[in-house]
């Protein structure tokens, strides 16, 4: 098991986790609460010029970890296709631009073909765009997604999915994104934890809680403690596997969204320190 | 790829489905309209005596399919484990009072402990209530259900973990129910289709499908057809393993309970030889 957290250095939030704050009050107040690291959704960005954005991380002190999120490639269509490239390329200079490392891949599907078909769009997106991301020193994490969500969002649901995938594209600017949210059910996740970091692939970890019942099948994601996750478990063994990046907290949550966000906040670092 | 379906000989249907209608209700309009067998949930059996229950489905002419549902293993509390031990021999007098040779088991799972403690206590529950199943000859089907289930209803999720367990029990009174809702994202399936076959566990084949976008986690289930599973395709995999038994349709939809139930049951008749 991992050792007890006993400081904010590892700490990165998600703006979207305090979706009512702007990136300018994101920054602001989790700086003034000690977090170390922020990580970027591209609506944070909304209304803001990217420097203008760099600026604001810059002066808070906040690294940026990541910028979320690039990726659904498939679709049926050829020129919807080719869009999600366009939109990835934007995503990756949005990085640059912020000073992001990492661009988090959110891969897509389609109810409309197979998931064999959508998984080979996918592969075929990271190819098409990994020469820019390169060009850019802007890495890449595929992020499995919880199977209920294969329908429309990632048709890569298995940390070993995104294992494999990474195998096959064999680039040292592709590796994964281990969200506890998406992985913790799976009995084959320590192992593929130990896959990951034998390859040096783990590129970001992302935590939350899966509330039991769960009311919303996206916007009910519970803080850390609040659900049935084994969160400090899974931390140990993504640690064990090398990883020594940020913790991300990354929480969709519309009954915490409605709170007062300064509150909400103070709930996320006392959860930080005892329950991940 | 499974031929077309041009009759009803193996259409089964789970009471559940036409929530609305009571168990005489439910036999004599699926017997009405052609379909012949019957999957009976244990509501369905409220307010009947067994012997009373039984005649009804014997004089509608369909088969008793299988007893829905078994299983609830896991708890934190030793009390609450014997008390599902209880009513599992409880559904197997059920199953064996109606003439029905199955009993579905949905395994169970409990957001207070681990799942690997949750699946010990599934392995030990089933291996409790074996001889007695085995003394009244009722088989029981492990059900997979859907990852995002693993906090409360099952710490099975994949059909690889049913067959494992199965592989453990080692009797032939124990196999695994196979519904496509609950395991059509895993890349897997195919291979771990066969693996059932080859052991002569397929006990069960169930049908629904997944919308897209779907509203609620229980109770959203489509009509085959109107979601994205490739069910015909894992209808051929399920046959090529050697499965020749029925198809038992099982939806959950608020949707459709509330519609009028005849008019539904006709969609069911429709989608049945066109999707499946």
């Amino acid at each position: 098991m991992a050792q007890n957290i006993k400081d904010f250095s590892r700490l990165c939030i998600h703006t979207v986790t305090t979706k009512p704050w702007n990136l300018g009050l994101a920054a602001s107040r989790y700086a003034a609460a000690g977090v170390s690291g922020i990580t970027v959704w591209r609506q944070a960005l909304d209304g803001y010029a990217l420097n203008e954005a760099r600026r604001i991380i810059n002066n808070s002190g906040l690294r940026a970890v990541s910028l979320c999120r690039g990726g659904f490639f498939p679709a049926v269509n050829r020129k919807e296709r080719e869009k999600a490239i366009e939109d990835n390329l934007d995503a990756i200079d949005a990085a640059a631009a912020i000073g992001a490392p990492l661009v988090i891949l959110v891969c897509g599907s389609s109810p409309y073909q197979s998931l064999e078909t959508s998984r080979g769009q996918i592969l075929e997106g990271i190819i098409r765009i990994l020469p820019y991301a390169e060009q850019c020193g802007i890495r890449m994490a595929i992020e499995p997604l919880h199977p209920m969500y294969a329908d429309s969002r990632s048709a890569i649901n298995t940390l070993k999915q995104a294992n494999d995938m990474c195998d096959k594209i064999d680039s040292d600017y592709v590796g994964v994104a281990i969200d506890v949210y998406h992985l913790w059910w799976d009995d084959e996740l320590e192992r593929e934890i130990r896959r990951s970091g034998k390859n040096n692939k783990i590129f970001a970890f992302h935590v939350s809680d899966w509330l039991s019942p769960t009311q919303d099948m996206l916007n009910d994601r519970g803080l850390m403690g609040d659900g049935c996750i084994p969160i400090r478990r899974i931390r140990g063994w993504v640690e064990a596997a090398g990883f020594d990046g940020f913790h991300e907290v990354e929480i969709f949550s519309t009954k915490h969204w409605n709170r007062n966000q300064d509150e909400f906040l103070q709930d996320i670092l006392k959860a930080y320190w005892e329950n991940v």
